[in-house]
């Protein structure tokens, strides 16, 4: 299977995010930001999300900090959170990172 | 040590660049192309760059496809290409790039 982000299971979110990460120096605590712009999500109407899922080869990450952002009244973008509190957690998140990025074509540029 | 990119040895490059990825679909080749605008070795004068050196805990990867892109006639940026011929490159050049990018505050972005 290739990576894939889902606000509904069984729905990839066919919009790509950009993604912010932000890490304690001493590598204890991290937080990835997404950002969707005019996702799927949004443009079908939904805006109950409960959560965002990260799927790939070796599991499911999950976060339940979603929140849709509205630009003169109408939802526009949703910004999800997910926070990692271990060296470990990091390392499994950029597993998942790396192989989104691979298949979805995203880059590296500055936050 | 901390990751880093230097085109003078013992120099570190502080411009942080865009980072393009490009890889074969079976994965056994794949391609980084770094882009940095108005680099310090740019603003220094110094064009005859031999070639990009990426340096981490694990050791150096080189490349000596480097080239400046010209504006106006006046040299403005320096793209670099980094060629990777295997999956065990492709993961090292991923080792590389995640600690650079966390020491360096880049996120992934569309491409």
């Amino acid at each position: 299977m290739s990576a894939a982000i889902q606000f509904i299971r069984g729905v990839d979110e066919e919009v790509v995010p950009d993604v912010r990460l932000t890490r304690s120096q001493d590598g204890s605590k991290g937080r990835a930001i997404f950002y969707f712009e005019n996702p799927d999500i949004v443009q079908a109407g939904k805006l109950d999300v409960m959560g965002m899922y990260m799927l790939d080869e070796e599991g499911e990450l999950t976060t339940l900090d979603v929140n849709a952002k509205f630009v003169n009244g109408k939802p526009h973008a949703i910004e999800a959170s997910y926070a990692m509190n271990s060296e470990q957690e990091w390392e499994r998140f950029m597993r998942f990172m790396n192989r989104y990025a691979e298949s979805h074509g995203l880059g590296f540029s500055k936050a």
